[in-house]
């Protein structure tokens, strides 16, 4: 997916106008939103999008504009379609204030159904100090243009029956970690890849929420076919991003009990890691 | 701290009695507690102690008896006495429930103040599959016999101002990253141990929750000194532990605008990585 000549500004972006959450006249903290069905994988709503989402309701709902800390729990398979999102403030201080939402659809009998619960620390990143003691390192990573788009992949998309959301993200893998693709898995349990906004909008704190979800599942990487439903994810959001690209680093190194987790570096152009997240995922049975 | 010649079994330990939850007549899914200042660091209650706490009246509440992922904020300082923590069942699946608990304490004007609060999936870790792909290894690490307790150091416990905590466990730290007792701290952001209970209680589920936040702060290795708030925390346990003491590693890697990750691994004495977990903290200003 190349990059648009014309790049989409953030709050002005195909993610911006999908996450757009619509305050419930006399109803404060809740929110509606449509899901859209640009962000699904095969039919499911894809997991980075529905949190960025969440996240984006409580950036309204509490006083602070950034989730340092975000953790949801995945309970039913969301469908494209209307949503409603029930916000609750559960403490303000001066730097820090706590929440809690849950994403819910109606079903076909009428009832309504929570799809996700989150609670979160949102503080602003921009209030932070200064201080960077960071010893961790960027992974050993190709350049963009030497990476590895989906459509090189022999028979298109690298992801099997990857539908809409390809075309939302502008994602470039290590070869090194694509040889699935291929059907050479590493074996490692590894997944890198440049990942931008296929309409060129670049990165914000929202968006960050997206980008720990949003490459192939490291199962690939292991050799596994298959579904891995996220149970839980949680992420850390440790700077506001440069603009540009970002490096989306992917690790698994406990498969075990038909449970996997699988963390997430993300680093900017600037070299600064931005966020750092983790999900418990069940294992594909491939 | 010498193990106990009398080996305390779960169950019947101070750890077992110290985490006990009484149902509330007439209050299904409410549980009182009585806080023990038997687990405090200075006049804090330690986070791991009160979290097993709250994921026993999880326990209670769900029908599945394991925390496989559990997020716990931590809103205000908990005290020693008495609390009540209150459930709420999210989800019942056939392998996994979800629940979310809070833990209150009544302050001087009467009012209940919500301390910590909770969000989990239990299932059971007898019923998950026996397949284990671990690529992760443990860190290389002295034995027990040559490790460092905690009446090794000069002027006493490693931990300054510790009080009553380490009473209630038995830990040994690698020397390489013992320094800081010593004023030499490594500067890696690493602390390791072997740790077990000093009634000699075996682990299990519960008590690793307290595992992954019962070593002094990697913030000691990086050089700080001070107070090192969890401000969330999310535990992940893969397999219930083997008799015996478990080796508990814990590495922070960005420290950065005031906050750090300290990530543990949990690996119990048949080398099995029992829990995975991750905080974000306030770094000391130190």
């Amino acid at each position: 997916m190349a990059t648009a000549a014309a790049r989409a500004a953030i709050g002005d972006s195909e993610f911006d106008r999908d996450t757009a959450v619509v305050p419930r006249d006399g109803e404060p903290g809740t929110y509606d939103i449509d899901l859209s069905p640009g962000w699904t994988i095969i039919a499911a709503v894809n997991g980075g999008y529905l949190l960025a989402a969440v996240g984006r309701a409580l950036r309204d709902a509490l006083p602070h504009p950034d989730p340092l800390t975000i953790t949801a729990h995945y309970l039913t398979a969301s469908q494209p379609g209307p949503a409603v999102i029930r916000t609750q403030t559960v403490r303000t201080g001066r730097t820090m204030s706590s929440g809690q939402a849950s994403l819910f659809q109606t079903d076909e009998q009428g009832r309504e159904v929570e799809r996700i619960r989150v609670i979160a620390g949102y503080g602003d990143l921009d209030a932070l100090p200064d201080d960077v003691r960071t010893s961790a390192t960027p992974p050993p990573m190709p350049a963009y243009e030497d990476s590895a788009a989906s459509d090189d992949a022999p028979g298109g998309s690298p992801v099997p029956g990857a539908t809409s959301f390809l075309d939302r993200i502008d994602l470039r893998l290590d070869p090194a970690t694509a040889g699935w693709a291929i059907g050479m898995p590493s074996g490692a349990g590894d997944i890198r890849g440049w990942l931008g906004l296929a309409d060129g909008r670049d990165h914000d704190a929202l968006s960050l929420l997206l980008a720990v979800d949003a490459l192939p599942p490291t199962a690939f990487d292991l050799g596994l076919k298959g579904w891995t439903p996220t149970l839980e994810l949680t992420v850390h959001l440790r700077a506001r991003p440069a603009p540009g690209r970002l490096l989306v680093s992917l690790t698994t190194r406990n498969l075990a009990g038909g449970l996997l987790e699988e963390d997430a570096q993300v680093w900017d152009g600037a070299g600064r890691l931005v966020a750092q997240a983790r999900q418990l995922a069940r294992a594909p049975r491939g």
